[in-house]
């Protein structure tokens, strides 16, 4: 059962794409209490009860014992404190004693989430606003409330299927013989790569739609020659504009008036990458128009994808709080500066940015009613993938296009994917990535990954490669770096065929990535799910942190420690573990239900497959065309009929498709015993069959 | 085998108190090579090879890995990519395919050590300046090894015993009444408690041996309260002193030219908490007797315990550094500012603390020679605690008091503990805690723990009660927790019930604690030792990096992740879990050598005892002094004779004293069977006996 109550005046998001009708009744399992403005919803926690949702954020799976807050933010540390990321995924899910149930809080303003922090048998949420639309979920298990409410949000964005192979990225980039140059690297050594990103530095000032006509002389000849090659470049595009008279983008947006204005009315400058900028207003569809539009430029250059930053929006600082801050610093260094002015100082020059002061200034025209930008902010990055979106549609309305953001809100997942923001090279942010996996699923976003070896900080080559165990699972896998960080690409380090052989692992599981992907898309399920999902009664499975379920079939559980050489795994059920080491090297060992220690080499990287459960596995390829989904290598741990069903298409058709004849052998472990041969097995256009 | 190799010229550092010949070979193990200035080390690693070693520092009891920096620094935020912390603690041990050795980098400089950071496969160590004594020790295990460092170092500092006792702190504790306050809401809730820390708010204007009237108007007498209350006060002492005309240390220091000096001989300024401030030239002898001389006024007080801060040293900034950063600002604010103007405004602020400029622009007077504070920056804390030490040695020779500092080096473990420093309220910092303690034992720090709960962050009450159920085991047990932050005192949660039951485990096992402490400072040995140390050749135990062993008996493995209700451990041999709720109430359970997952619910903390030994339980008490250390009940898991020889003495004696007169139950698994009397128990002065 689905039902709405409203509270305030909530505002339009778009987060929904059906109507969710009003309930008469009181709102069940929260005490509803007014706040100074706002409103607030308490909800008594048994003692062992769970919480699932929130997407994008720190912590566990479980979300229980911490605060959260929706506010997107340009976050650089994501540390187990910290209380917002770039996204705001306001759902929960509560998993106690009686059935379970969810919420959405849709609210584009700020909403905090006290799960157990403040008061450890208490969850309140916090419409800080007091404009929210609460819908509640009601169904008789974990994974039918996640379906209900992804029906309610609509179908997930669908990439093209070059976009689950490997890209290289890095924060410094800077020019066409520099992009051929890391792609030769790569092809020489058969390393396998489909895309690569171009950051920042490909533009002239940091300019959107822009760039280098000296580093990058003819870009419609390097998409092409790339292409060619089987690679795609993805070049970045911010949220903020340059404000420079002559820049085209900029004189548009001025001349029509579709930038950010301050309340009189003039355009609102904050400086983000290119110095003093404006910030298109996409909260209004002209503006989204015109801005989506803008991408037809590189389009036309041969780019199929794009990635959107710097969108919740982050304001390294605002024209206003510079100057304050300026008047402020020259107060401070008039007088021999004590230590409270020194504090103060610091406290002055770190609070310029992403102020909260700035994003009152600034205002949006939000369905015809002029809003000020924090009431609405958290869909300032939704509404910019959104135009990016229609951008590419209308450039091309029956092509799969790349693009994914750092900032959303929930029904940005019906446009684009996420990265899950500027991680660190910790390995901590391994476990974090795998813990945001199914929580992003859950509210819709099934196109993500993280910057895998880690953007800030130096990575190591045992870090990168245990990441790439587990980024060779995420739909998106793109290792990325920040500038002034360590070189990070694969081939930099003495464990490259080590690194190369995962990737090996990755394209052979595409043909089981893709369908997985397609299916999830299209029936409202979440590719990860947490082992507490599809085992609720299962007291273990339902506290575990660092395994989660991959598809119908499978469960992950990737090595995340340095210096380990294995670890431990629970087993919710009889499973087969797939022990690779390449594509063409593993061991297959059925395991039973229960608590194990698995060793696993630096080399070693560790799939689960589900007892009487299939999955196919491709003779893999050193880009996704190369791969032929269609000769399978089956395997599977079986004990009576089987069978899986393939998407396979070409890979860029918005209606994806199911394949068309299909080749298999069947390679597992039956009564005992390890075989592999095409006997008792079945093939039709679409759908491996083994007899029982 | 112990032997001396010298580069350069090394400094004399007091870490050993023994000589090392100078040997005529060539050194071992190392490629040396002279870099910029220095000297550097390198070692081929084999694959699999462990490297475990240097003190207080970040990441794993393995360090291999990771780049470390010997260069003591205020660091609040212990994250994982960090350098450096407080403390320089230059041993290494190499655990290979061959032998096992030791090396020990006598250099109070800094020094890196890149442990397959760069490369994987090597191991390179940089002393930076170039002068460096390098011990090696080569013994045929790893314990051998320590236990010849520990030699070369000396006796580890013994604290008094009711230094064991539970410790509340905070930052914010300013006033008479509040201390009274706190200590009565332990008490009226019989929370066991022995000591509160008084942080820099009980001073006047944050000058050291001052203390407020106002807010302490007779601090005898509440000492003498306290201590009636079996209470102990414990101030803090910082390294800066305040410059202020008419203040007796600064007046005396300048008087006396005891302050460290610019190039030109002029006093040294820069600006901790009381502003700008001198800084006692601690390498003299006349000074360190002329500061530790300082701590008779407060011991005259009634007090019987420090704690030394801010001594690596920490500067916010210095006098020179501000000029050059207010020119800089004014320059800046000058112009319109741009995108690069502005981060470079960030990073003149940001850089103006701890700032490697100003520690090269001071001077020491070290073993009679002037000497530039960066070529030996690392022994300041060091001789600040031995500067303590011999204070109160000087006030009462035959009595052990309390100390412990922040910064330290190898050396000063025989003056004093240490404790963790600035930490966070993650739940990563409870694994961090657990792992720094082998580290630091194999470098001296026998008395040492971390602030429990956190200090920085907000703590929630699962994380205190999880932290709570490690520092049980930690010489040093204290809750500590900054300025700002949450309320942390156990009393302010729901769970105090739980909390309280902890403190009741830890003051029943205080014989134990303090009788392995006491054998461990009087034989070189540690009290907590990686797996990999009791257990060479057992390749699971080397890598384990979440248990470590306790005493000769123990095992400890807490829980350390939220919302988790049990965990796994590994047995390197057959063990008997107690699982314990409180001191009176526990579980026995003998469980075989192997993988195991426990249960531990949230009120719940393991301690495992390796089967054939027994540890003395004692029935508690809400203080150490209460605490009957000869009426014991002895647990085990036996098959065979066994027996404990048990310390006890007054508590501050300078030379500990064996137990004389117990009396004893046995309470145990033997044959398959519980059971609890005195049967085939025979019971010595000091000894308890089962015979076998």
């Amino acid at each position: 059962m689905i039902r709405r109550f409203d509270y305030g005046a909530p505002l339009k998001t778009d987060a929904l794409v059906k109507d969710v009708p009003l309930s008469a009744d009181a709102l069940p399992y929260f005490t509803v209490t007014e706040t100074d403005g706002g409103v607030c919803f308490t909800h008594a926690l048994g003692k062992d009860d769970l919480i699932f949702g929130l997407g994008e954020t720190v912590r566990g799976i479980n979300k229980r014992g911490h605060l959260y807050r929706s506010w997107n933010t340009d976050e650089f540390s994501h540390l187990e404190s910290k209380e917002s990321l770039y996204a705001s995924h306001n759902l929960l899910i509560f998993s106690g004693q009686g059935s379970p149930f969810g919420v959405f809080f849709d609210d584009p303003g700020e909403v905090v989430f006290d799960l157990g922090y403040t008061d450890a048998n208490t969850a309140a949420i916090t419409s800080v606003n007091g404009n929210v639309s609460v819908i509640l979920i009601e169904e008789d298990e974990l994974n039918a409330i996640v379906r209900a409410f992804r029906s309610l949000i609509g179908q997930s964005y669908l990439p093209p299927k070059w976009a689950f192979g490997y890209i290289q990225s890095r924060w410094g980039y800077a020019a066409d013989s520099e992009v051929r140059a890391i792609v030769r690297e790569h092809r020489d050594r058969h390393i396998p790569l489909d895309g690569v990103c171009l950051d920042i530095d490909y533009m002239v000032d940091y300019k959107d739609f822009s760039w280098n006509r000296e580093s990058f002389p003819d870009l419609k000849k390097l998409s092409k020659d790339m292409k060619e090659d089987h690679i795609r470049l993805i070049p970045i595009i911010d949220a903020g504009v340059k404000e420079q008279s002559g820049y085209d983008v900029c004189d548009e947006g001025v001349a029509n008036g579709y930038f950010c204005t301050y309340e009189d009315g003039s355009p609102f400058v904050g400086a983000v990458w290119p110095g003093r900028s404006y910030f298109p207003d996409f909260f209004r569809p002209e503006v989204r128009r015109w801005f989506g539009d803008k991408y037809h430029a590189l389009l036309d250059q041969g780019i199929e994808g794009f990635w959107n930053d710097m969108n919740e929006p982050a304001l390294f600082y605002s024209e206003n709080g510079l100057k304050a801050a300026h008047e402020e610093l020259n107060r401070l260094l008039t007088t021999n500066i004590g230590l409270d002015a020194f504090f103060h100082l610091k406290d002055v020059v770190l609070g310029m940015a992403n102020n909260r002061d700035d994003y009152r200034s600034f205002y949006h025209q939000h369905h015809g009613k002029r809003m000020r930008h924090d009431k609405v902010h958290n869909l300032y990055g939704a509404y910019m993938t959104q135009a990016a979106a229609e951008g590419l549609r209308s450039y091309d309305p029956d092509k799969r296009f790349l693009l994914f953001s750092r900032a959303s809100y929930v029904g940005a997942h019906r446009h684009g994917g996420v990265w899950q923001g500027d991680n660190s090279s910790w390995w901590s942010h391994i476990l974090l990535n795998l813990k945001m996996l199914p929580s992003l699923n859950m509210c819709g976003f099934l196109y993500t990954g993280a910057d895998l070896g880690g953007f800030s900080s130096n990575t190591t080559e045992d870090l990168l490669l245990r990441w790439l165990q587990l980024g060779a699972f995420t739909p998106l896998m793109r290792n990325h770096s920040a500038l002034h960080t360590r070189d990070q690409e694969i081939y930099r380090f003495g464990m490259q065929e080590d690194m190369r052989n995962i990737l090996t692992v990755r394209y052979a599981l595409l043909p089981y990535l893709y369908s997985e992907f397609m299916k999830c898309a299209l029936t409202q399920e979440s590719m990860f799910r947490p082992l507490a999902f599809d085992y609720p009664a299962d007291q273990t499975a339902l506290r575990v942190e660092d395994q989660i379920m991959l598809g119908k079939e499978c469960m992950i559980a990737p090595v995340y420690q340095q210096n380990a050489r294995g670890r431990y795994v629970y087993l919710p059920e009889d499973m087969l573990l797939v022990r690779f080491r390449s594509a063409a090297d593993y061991d297959l060992l059925p395991m039973e239900q229960g608590h194990h220690w698995i060793d696993l080499q630096l080399n070693e990287m560790p799939l689960f497959i589900r007892k009487g459960c299939i999955i196919p596995l491709s003779r893999g390829g050193e880009w996704v065309e190369a791969v032929d989904f269609t000769d399978l290598t089956l395997l599977g741990w079986l004990d009576g009929a089987a069978s899986y069903e393939l998407y396979d298409d070409d890979g860029t058709t918005t209606q994806p498709v199911l394949a068309d004849g299909l080749n298999a052998i069947l390679c597992g472990v039956k009564d005992g015993r390890a075989f592999a041969d095409g006997k008792g097995l079945t093939v039709d256009a679409s759908r491996v069959i083994v007899n029982g």
